[in-house]
């Protein structure tokens, strides 16, 4: 193996154009691909700016250069030395930026061989995830990858100027922090020096953020690594990074004009993406009544209709029951799709069951007339009428499910999205922002028959409801908000209570007990005596973000060392076992056997 | 309370000057100070910006709002609605850049209450720390602390502006690692979906950086949370924040370049502070030879000499033992120092004594003529030469150790600080920086009786030195730079092995064998056969540099929520006890018992 010694680069692969023919330049980078041809090799070498052909010519060029040429395998890592020329017409590869030219080699170093990867080092492999993983650092030398971190650079460099600019400072928080089993699973991180007791890797740094604003910084951020123990889904990591926000003397509509306008410029700097402000504003009673969801995807129409009043009272006892019991008819309408196969809408049954429907039923308004499970229950008058109502024409389809008003809206919303991918209705080019504002305070927990922070405790309900804080939780609307893209939640915030006795208020009405919210927000409640400031803020789940912008399937793509569904990090074998002397150092034991002590007595 | 509806502040108090008079402004801010004056009310009230002065007259404002007024209290949080008037030429206060202006409240609101604060929110402050700590929120409002917090963003900023500039990529590194216990302790995370196995917290992304250069992404930093379970001493915390750096395909050189440019542009940008590049490079052997010291302060000379030649094979026992057993004799020169009172001597030889050495001897060139515990065992023209090799003249002093050299050097170089300090040599505004380079591969652990890497284990030996690797691992300098400013090490690298079978020498060398080293590193030697590039990098610790930078003390006052000396966060109170069922669902039991359960057994 050679060194550099003697040879400085000058240019990168992907950048020589035309404009450098006959400039001798200095190389470094990887061979992609080589092919022998006659007395020429061939060889297309990549760094991270991209591609370019260099050439060995036997005949003009120094034997022991040639030789080592001929040895070259893909993955060899060289630096080479050349001269820039034109290829000749018939040989120009338009394909890549560096196809007009190629670099004749005078000088090869071969730094450091390589072995066979265990899959190909290029754009949109079929490869089992788990060896990409394995393989990381080889995953990450394919184009797409790389264009992916680089995008994830861009971002935060983007976001950090923006706020910057703006007067936001970015102020770390810790890491090793309290335990505050409110939300999420905490990670714990046993203390050495404090014998039984624990740290907490932050959920976010929400009460950190918070405390800055008491200290009068006015207006902070951070991108900042959060974690949370919870069981994994596709899109979740336990560890993730957020974007955090939080300023004081802001109102709520400050708050997110500073925010869209820090949206419009990440998207237009870091993708070419031109995105129109201000967002449209929704409340929450609205997008749930109207879409079926706190985040719908405003790429297409097709709202969820009330058709309660046409259907009520007939001789139909599934959608009277409904009605009678406080629930509701609703429908969507397809357009153009009365003529759904019949297999088709028996699986959409099944589909809506998924969202706790009990089923679906249907009018199809189809040249032949109306056919619907219900038809000979009601006269050809109301189908008219509901045709009026809904605005279906001939060819068109409802769906229709009665329910309870959270079920309808729920399994018709889903039923909304699954149609507008059905009839391709979803243009995946568009950029559909909008902010879902006025969010229910509290969501009623079934499992454990209280009322929980949908938000979270700090949360500010709005003024007019406070009176209700006690006697009717359901009812209180809190100052809290949702930034939305094409369906997805990108990033939520608050106002948030800056009153030591609203804030005990709140904690009382989920049931903490005094003790139990000194003991863990004691030193909140005593900062709140201290002329804290109004404030208010948000975060956005930079993973998700980047993944949507990059338009990528998995946020795994988007992170350079993700962990697997069951939380390991296959390349280098995290989280593993340990030795005693650590465990007995942090006075901890672990409940599970050694796998050798196991083995041992398997044996 | 009130809220601040309907009022929207559009200017900073400490912003105002006599260009604003005139101007109707809202302010937010606290109350910092209240004085009454008759009828009027004077308060200074304070935001991010600064201070400005605001007068509340009962003669012309409707009574409602001066009855507010005089509730006022300090860190009262509030709103002003008023009128930006010149201050009458007796009243102006050049001490704030605001003196010139006071502004006339037209409206008021008391948008929070505070209680007194335990302590003044003011610079300068005398009070405990672990108060300040308690009541952190308090503490951050008073200006020099608002004023460090603010340095450590702008530091940061430019960093990111500088390597983004650079073609650097920030990638961020995961913090659940795998536990690889070398160097310092690691904090460990239990995994609860993998039970009996743990993840560590980073000590640094070491081995992730590396990879990212097998990836290929050429140049990264990251601005990144290190952790380390170490006891602390006054400048360490469990949590830092590193400047992370990492870049292929350059030489030793081109790193060091690069690094000084961003310290440059660093000091400028952020403090107004001009550095000279290139930084001096002074290899190790000559740092300890010359200054005692891996992190000399060049603020001040004072070398150290060696007079060996001139005191060896006289009657004086003490140095020609120390010569004959390989030692040697040194000194420093101490300018117009002669008249050093005996007592002040006596301190000395105590002084060197705490580093090793057996005592201090001196010569003393005075006015009477020259003094020194040796005298009667060398000639006067002994002592004519030794002045003229070291320079000494008339009214000067020499401080004399003799031993083995480490000693030697060590215990001078303390004592050239010590002495520095004591004649007033440091100027305090002087920015020395250096380059320390070829550091020794190795230091012998007198502890664990074997050798043990100087930097890590990924350090690259010098290639003229590798063949030295097995047989005289003393003598084998590595690729490694220090940079130093004023005596402090701000940061430090390699230039990395990139060869597998190299990086097992040194494992083996280090006293790894075959099969720790691949369940440790493994993977990373697997990369390694992949066409790994040349590569190398270096990290700065954030805390000390910004806590140099801002001129104070303690790492603390830099850090917006640190640790305690016992790893303690006052304010939240973490670590502490945790639910028995989180310990559960984690698979570990603590050793230690419940403090309630101690105290049941108690009564």
């Amino acid at each position: 193996m050679e060194t550099l010694q003697g040879m400085k680069r000058d240019h990168h692969c992907g950048e020589l154009r035309k404009e450098n023919v006959g400039t001798d330049v200095v190389l470094c980078g990887w061979v992609a691909r080589r092919r022998d041809h006659g007395g020429l090799i061939f060889v297309d070498m990549r760094d991270r700016s991209g591609f370019v052909q260099v050439v060995f010519d036997e005949a003009s060029m120094e034997g022991g250069t040639f030789h080592k040429a001929e040895s070259l395998r893909n993955e060899f890592c060289i630096a080479v030395r050349g001269t820039v020329r034109a290829r000749s017409e018939e040989t120009v590869n338009s394909n890549i930026e560096t196809g007009e030219i190629e670099v004749v080699c005078t000088e090869l170093r071969i730094l450091n061989k390589a072995k066979t990867p265990p899959f190909y080092i290029q754009d949109g492999i079929d490869v089992d995830e788990m060896l990409r993983l394995k393989y990381r650092y080889l995953d990450l030398r394919r184009p797409e990858m790389q264009k992916n971190i680089i995008l994830r650079h861009r971002v935060t460099k983007i976001m950090r100027d923006y706020f910057d600019r703006n007067g936001f400072l970015e102020i770390e928080t810790p890491m090793l922090c309290k335990s505050t089993p409110e939300g999420a699973r905490d990670f714990l991180v046993p203390s050495r020096v404090n014998p039984g007791e624990f740290y907490a890797l932050p959920q976010s740094p929400q009460i950190f953020k918070q405390i800055l604003q008491v200290a009068g910084f006015e207006k902070y951020f951070q991108i900042v690594r959060c974690f949370r123990d919870e069981d994994l889904r596709a899109d979740r990591q336990p560890e993730f990074t957020q974007l955090d926000i939080e300023m004081s003397f802001k109102s709520q509509e400050e708050i997110l004009t500073i925010m869209e306008e820090m949206v419009k410029e990440l998207f237009e700097k870091s993708i070419g993406a031109k995105v129109e402000t201000p967002f449209e504003r929704m409340d929450w009673d609205t997008a749930m009544d109207k879409y079926g969801s706190d985040k719908p995807d405003l790429r297409f129409d097709m709202p969820l209709m009330d058709i309660s009043e046409y259907v009520k009272g007939s001789d139909f006892k599934v959608f009277n029951a409904v009605i009678e019991n406080g629930g509701m008819v609703k429908c969507i309408k397809v357009d153009g799709y009365a003529d759904i196969p019949r297999r088709r809408l028996d699986e959409l049954v099944k589909f809506v069951q998924i969202y706790g429907a009990k089923g679906l039923a249907w009018i199809q308004y189809s040249e032949e007339g109306v056919k619907s499970p219900f038809k000979k229950f009601y006269s050809d008058e109301t189908f008219a009428k509901i045709a009026e109502a809904t605005g279906a024409k001939t060819g068109d389809l409802l769906l229709v499910v009665a329910d309870k008003r959270l079920v309808v809206d729920t399994a018709l919303g889903q039923l909304r999205l699954e149609m507008g991918k059905e009839r391709n209705l979803i243009d995946p080019d568009k950029l559909r922002f909008l902010w879902v504002v006025d969010f229910p305070m509290y969501e009623w927990s079934d499992e454990e028959k209280r009322w929980k922070a949908m938000h979270h405790p700090f949360t500010a309900p709005r003024d007019e409801d406070i009176e209700f804080l006690a006697t009717d939780p359901g009812r209180v609307k809190a100052n809290a908000y949702d930034m939305v893209l094409n369906g997805v939640e990108i990033g939520g915030g608050s106002l948030r209570i800056y009153n030591a006795e609203l804030q005990e208020k709140v904690f009382e009405s989920l049931g903490l007990t005094q003790e139990e919210a000194h003991a863990k927000f004691g030193f909140m409640m005593d900062a709140f005596q201290y002329g804290t400031p109004p404030h208010g803020g948000l975060a956005f789940g930079l993973d998700r973000l980047v993944m949507i912008m990059a338009k990528r399937a998995s946020i795994r793509d988007v992170i350079a060392f993700p962990k697997t569904q069951s939380a390991r990090d296959v390349m280098s074998n995290a989280p593993s076992e340990v030795d005693d002397k650590q465990l007995r150092e942090l006075s901890i034991r672990t409940a599970v056997k050694k796998k050798e002590a196991k083995q041992e007595e398997n044996a």
